[in-house]
Formats: structure tokens, sequence, C-alpha cells
């Protein structure tokens, strides 16, 4: 019952960071985390579970690798769900401690950085986790004004990519400082700035990605080395910040 | 209380088929849907549009077009209302009439298609509308398996690309014929497919992307003249199919 009322407080960011815990839900996330290096405290099963392709083996999985496992009752699984539909099993496991000093002791010499700049919206984060993690990006650094990394939303839907690589939040003095040390640029996505067809990629490279209405902020803005954007039809308002940060993030590869 | 009636029924398929009529929803939505040559057949508004941004604006403008207004509780919006925080408007407008025959007269010598191929997700739908919109797609054609077009949610997330730009659904026999006849060769996106950097784009080219899951289907297979592939990190199962298509259609633009 304590992991119940645990799992339910979590739903909170005030709670995710005074416990410095998170919760992951759904066959798919949970076994994504059970193949990451990050540790797992417990889980919470419903008889869903059991009807739910896969779930017989993930609970065997659970149980298998000392996870503490506890089955509660289909209404208390939903009170401390995110889903709609819950697939009955969610995991509460540790926020991993990640750093730009950890981060800078791992960056090759041809880096890409992507940075989210007060993107509110959780499944566009989750997306844009995912992309950075298959188009190459080392890390993922969130500036202030964009949504907790460690939403639930944000956990389902970024499909393990939060879990496998660097992604976390931290401040504009802080990512300037460490950009300036190791002489990485930082470019802004804009509607305003050069076509990105004709520009040649620095070795290494972070790229800031704003909210598709409001764009990038001033504290952005003001660090930027070079604004690049990506021709569209003219009366279209933008692309979906994912689909844009895909686009760049190919075009400026390493 | 017609217009409710109506506008209830419309969530389901069957009935938008019926009455070729389709429901849409939000003020951002149906700001939009005035802005097209789409014919509004209604709006339903609640107390709560007086309050959101632009809501009075838009009330007015619906009533300057002779759009007629129908007034109800929010209890009776909410019954109508695909979205959980309602913004207490909603239009019923006429499916535009769109065909091949129409698109084939309309196209121009250097032409992009984007076809979807068995895509589910409404948002995932909603999208790539977007996507394919922005990057200079002149149609996007839906193949059976794939949501339909007028689900209130593709509706919603395609902010306006479905109103502006002819998108249908067809069928595999009608389209391979167009093609064909046009000399359009049709392109799958593939994982295994030859890496998309390499290829140098035909004049006029068919993208055919698939479910994230499944891929494509064995009829889009069986009609490819190439499938290409954007290299992505090994431990990454796929990207979003939005993002896949935008980096397709930006690297194979006209």
């Amino acid at each position: 019952v304590k992991l119940l009322t645990l799992a339910r407080d979590l739903q909170r960011k005030r709670a995710r960071e005074r416990e410095e815990l998170f919760v992951c839900e759904g066959v798919r996330a949970v076994e994504e985390l059970l193949r990451s290096p990050l540790a797992v405290k417990g889980a919470l099963v419903s008889p869903v579970l059991a009807g739910a392709p896969r779930g017989a083996e993930l609970r065997a999985q659970l149980e298998a690798k000392g996870v503490p496992v506890l089955a509660v009752s289909d209404r208390e699984f939903e009170s401390a769900a995110g889903t709609e539909s819950p697939q009955g099993v969610l995991a509460v496991a540790e926020v991993p401690e990640r750093s730009l000093t950890a981060l800078g002791a791992a960056l090759p010499p041809r880096a890409r950085l992507l940075v989210l700049v007060g993107i509110q919206d959780p499944g566009n984060v989750g997306a844009l986790l995912r992309t950075a993690a298959a188009l190459g990006a080392h890390a993922v650094l969130a500036m202030p004004g964009t949504v907790d990394l460690w939403n639930g939303k944000v956990v389902r839907s970024a499909m393990g990519a939060l879990f496998h690589r660097p992604a976390f939040a931290c401040d504009w003095d802080a990512l300037g400082a460490f950009l300036k040390d190791r002489a990485i640029p930082l470019w802004g996505a804009d509607a305003h700035g050069e076509p990105v067809d004709g520009a040649a990629a620095p070795p290494s490279l972070a790229l800031a990605v704003g909210n598709e209405g409001a764009g990038l902020s001033d504290a952005a803005r003001s660090r930027l080395a070079r604004r690049v954007a990506i021709p569209i039809a003219s009366d279209v308002e933008s692309l979906n910040v994912a689909v844009a940060a895909g686009i760049l993030l190919h075009q400026l590869r390493a």
C-alpha cells in the first residue's frame, strides 16, 4: 500500500523532485526500463496485466530481477495510473543523476546536443527525446520552461530514449559556460533564420528548438551563434517541433 | 437541438460517411475552417467560449458569415465534444469532394505526394498532414487501414492542413493506375531500404510511409520502385512516422 500511495504522489512534479523517483507505466515502457541501467524500486500490477500482450512475461521478469511487485485491484491501479486504459503495470524507479560535468567527460569530438526551450507539451518532448536518440544526438538538455522530463506522459512517449541517453534539466548560465568551455556553438531553429540547406555544420553543435507558438526565448536568442530555418510553405504556420528537430539533426549531422 | 444530435452522431465514421459531414472543434480549428473554402453548416457554442482567447471574435465571425449558431449548455456541449477540456465551439462542415481525377488536373510537373499506409493514430495522421503541407507536398493519400481523415482528432491535430490541401482516402488499384499514367514512381520509407542521402529525387515522386510498428503493407511493398531508409542509431527501434516523413520530404524535395 505504501508503493501505491507513493505512485500516486509521484504524479506531481514536486513529489518527484523530493523523492528523486518517477513512475514508468505500460508494458513497453517498463520493458525498456528493465533493459536500462536505472534502479527500479518496485512495481504495481493489476489483474489487467495477465491479459495484456507480453504481460505475464513482464511480471515474471520483474520478479526474476528482484523488483518488489505489489498486486492491487484494477480500481487501485487506476488511481495511480496516468493513462485512460492502463495496461496494469507501472514501475517506480530512481531519477538518474545526470550533469553537465558527467556529460562533458563522455562527449565525443564531434558531438550533437539538442536543447529544448520552453516546450510544454509532454508528447512533443517524448517525440523529441526519441528523435534525438535515433538521429545520434549525445544529450538532450531541458531548459527552464520545458515540462519535467520525468512527467509520466513524457516517460511513456519517449519509449525508452529517456532511460538510455543523457537527458536532464539545466539552466542557461550553466549551459552557456559548458558550451563556451568546449567551443561548441549554439544554433537555434527560427523561422526567420537562414535556410539550413546552405549551412555547413561545425564539428560539434548544440541545437536549440522552441515552443511552436512562441519560438525561442530571449535567454536562448541572446546566446545563439546562428539562426537556421527550414523553408516551409508560406500559408503554413510552423512544423511540429519534433519534425523540425528531426530535419535539422539529420541535415546537420556529425 | 438537431445540430447537437448531428454533432454527436458525427463522432462515428459511419455517420460521417452517410452525411458527408464532419465536426471541427476548438477555437483555432474553427478559425482555420472559416478561412478555408469548405462549406460550414452550423456551429455549437457553449458559455465557455466567451471566456476563451479570441472566443468572442470567433462567435461574431461565425454570425457575420451567416453560419447558424446554436447556443447550448456546457453539459450539452460536452456530450458532442471530443476533447476533455472543450473550448466551447465546434462547427459542422461538409466533407469536400476530392478525387484523383481532380488532383491529376491540378498537379504541377514536379509533384510530391505523401501516401499513408495503415496509420491508425489520429495524432500522427494530423502531424503528417501538417508536415506534408509545410514541406510542399501537393496531396496526401490515405490508403486502406489508415484512420478516417475526418475523425475529430485528426481534424484538430492537422491544424487546418486538411482544409487547404487535397487529402483524401483512395485504394491501391486507383492510386497504382494514377501513378502509372503519370509515370510518377512510388518510393517507400523502410528501415531496410538504401540510405536516402545517396538518392537523387526524380522530378515527381509519391512517398509511402507506414505504421511505426508494422511498417509498409504488402499491397504497398509490391508497388514500390525503391525503398529508402533514414540511418538511425542501432538501439532505437524507429522514428516517429511524422518525423520520418518530414526528413524524407525535405531531403527529396522538388
